[in-house]
């Protein structure tokens, strides 16, 4: 077995063995397999695509390389989330204490931001004391004593495609479907969660851009997910505008916490509630109404929990920027676009994300919106508040948000896009 | 600029700038552009090709790598060949001193072997005192002194063709035409020659294996060495059995000699003389013909002053092997496939090349032919003889030539390939 023979078959548009398969992910974690023909391959596998036995076998030799989590001790079903990623996706924050205080286990590894989508474990570390990085046996009690963890996933998970995604990075070779759906499913695998619910966006705002693509990603991932034992199911859901009314680390747990005391943004309210309930079904957990857990305070209960089981302090202000720039409305009317892809940009530029991933996140900044799309605007109202500790970032900011924002006249009947678009299991 | 959005244009079938193709090349050579990037571009060119514009500036920017050589103060007309790589292949060897005594000087810039055909330079390093290395001076000196040389390339030369081609190499994307164009042509372009013949080989014994892959890249070629001021033709010429009846370092030398003596095996002689017109043709040299200078010594004495020129003592005796094992006919009848992969496979296992490039050869090793298709054989008369210092190899040789070898009933009609199929101007 050699590199130059597996990316042949793969470049002649053959099929790749099992045996191929294999080898050639081992190879690669050991550093047999250097990046330059890593990189080939994945070229080749971007342009003549991978079938779905294909892909599955390649899900199954990255879960391999590394362990898998086993939450079996824990006597109670477990349910977990991905999102594929979007701007001001906080759903994550409510949504695992509030699945926790309906009776599953949310044993949820997440990552950082990169580029213009917000990362979840940045967001929680804007809240004082927060820590992301858990020992295994710390995660297993903080699921044990509150129901929910959030945190950091260790090197020991799907090594090989920690190792793939940073090459993919930088190669231009991240927009394959194949090599998405085994990335996410094998680290949500490896997690060893008993059933998942994938949230994959459609919209500006997401890697997706068109519907029949997100159909596609999600049909590979359920399949993967579901051929593995882990029950999965997944929701298409809409980001071409922003989720809820913020943008931004600390200004996104704020809402949060809105929605865990029952209050928060429509969307993020309706979105949160659709994805607990797909997350109890899957994992067989009955009885139980999410709306309820959110009304009567036992969501908040388990929010405030497992916050202070990681170390934050749940009673203590959250940081805010030093500086603010309010966008007027630039006219009276309906406001028909207010663009996920402009705000995330200029979220970003403000210092909520990062360009590289060894760059520190602003705590405070980010966007907060006082309008969304149907919404009936009168010129010179504040539309937008952007937030920085630098303000010599405005100006970019503020050129990212060039032609992402629309208002038509009175009127104008406008319909918005439903937030969950398709169910696919 | 950066390297991931030049890939991306060429993964989405895009067209690459001017501008793409100067910044990717440049920072490449400079190391700004890393091995995995470049080889994940390299499979995109793979797969999507490259339009004429684009191949033309991408050899255009390899040869800006380096150095341009310039032999206009010979004051005399300069011709060169190239052969793309065939089995038995030691036609410069007699072919670039009889350009030379015909009237036009020969720089010759040439490459080791790798893999089953042999390179010229390992054939002249088996001559007792040969020297490849020689440096711009002495080059000059030598082709001024003798009107021909035959040396290794220098660093200077296409440095960023050097870097890639060493990449390709173990990224499975050699196999792309407008690569291996651009490849040959930056160092041809480079070495400053003012005509050039392309000898590109079709059969199993070449890296083209049909008519129409290899007309692809002699037009291909021949347009970049036109459009960059090189008097270019092309000849496609048979390489489904090896060329004369030898395979092998100093056994091609030997008959190199011959052939330069006015004898020689007929396939040699023939395409020789082809050659050497094509050379003296582009070159606007005319007056006297090739045949001529074989028949009355003057190519011979070419020869000899420019093997001595480089340190070679053409009296002293070739090396030969240590052993020598013969294959005999396996049926009686005419020779109807004497395969030239299975030929070119079996000498190298025998010692005559390298697998990896770091790898000596064997001067002796190697394999002569005593027959060729169309020849009457008897039952068990020497067919083959292999050549090898290290006779635990001859299994392994002898592996190599199963299929390789036909005998049809005699009286079977059996009509020979020419040698030159095409021509391309």
């Amino acid at each position: 077995m050699d590199a130059i023979s597996v990316i042949r078959t793969k470049r002649d548009r053959g099929e790749l063995s099992h045996a191929q398969i294999d080898w050639v992910i081992d190879a690669y974690t050991r550093g047999e397999v250097a990046d330059e023909q890593m990189s080939a391959l994945a070229m080749a596998i971007l342009l003549n695509g991978m079938n779905p036995g294909e892909i599955s076998r390649w899900t199954d030799a990255m879960i391999r390389s590394g362990v898998r989590m086993d939450f079996s001790s824990l006597g109670q079903p477990t349910s977990d989330k991905h999102s594929t990623g979007g701007v001001g996706d906080k759903i994550t924050l409510p949504l695992a204490p509030l699945v926790a205080a309906c009776g599953a286990a949310v044993p949820q590894l997440s990552g950082r931001g990169l580029g213009h989508t917000g990362g979840t474990l940045d967001k929680l570390e804007s809240i004082p004391g927060w820590r992301a990085l858990l020992s295994n046996e710390e995660m297993l009690q903080v699921l044990r004593d509150t129901g929910a963890v959030i945190c950091a996933a260790g090197d020991g998970l799907a090594p090989a495609d920690k190792k793939l995604y940073a090459l993919r990075d930088v190669t231009g070779t991240v927009e394959a479907i194949p090599l998405i759906a085994s990335s996410i499913m094998s680290k949500k695998i490896a997690e060893g969660t008993g059933a998942l619910v994938l949230d994959v966006k459609v919209g500006s705002g997401a890697f997706m851009k068109n519907l029949d693509d997100a159909r596609e990603l999600a049909r590979t991932m359920v399949g993967l997910g579901t051929s593995a034992g882990v029950n999965t199911v997944a929701l298409l859901t809409d980001m071409s505008t922003p989720l809820g009314l913020t943008a931004g680390n600390a200004l996104e747990v704020r809402e949060s916490v809105e929605v865990l005391a029952g209050g928060g943004p429509a969307d993020v309210v309706e979105l949160t509630l659709a994805l607990a309930r797909e997350m109890l079904a899957a994992a067989g957990v009955h009885g139980k109404d999410p709306a309820d857990a959110l009304r009567d305070g036992s969501a908040m209960d388990h929010w405030r929990r497992m916050i202070a089981a990681q170390g934050g302090d749940v009673d203590a202000p959250l940081p805010v920027a030093r500086e603010q720039h309010v966008i007027p409305a630039p006219a009276s009317g309906v406001l028909t676009t207010l663009d996920a892809y402009a705000v995330g940009v200029s979220a970003w530029r403000l210092g909520a994300g990062r360009a590289r991933k060894e760059d520190p996140v602003q705590a405070g900044a980010g966007i907060e919106m006082h309008a969304k799309p149907g919404d009936t605007v009168v010129a010179g109202q504040p539309l937008l508040t952007l937030h920085t500790d630098t303000p010599e970032r405005f100006e970019y900011a503020i050129e990212a948000l060039t032609g992402g924002i629309e208002v038509s006249p009175a009127g104008t009947t406008f319909t918005p896009n439903p937030i969950v678009l398709d169910r696919i299991a």
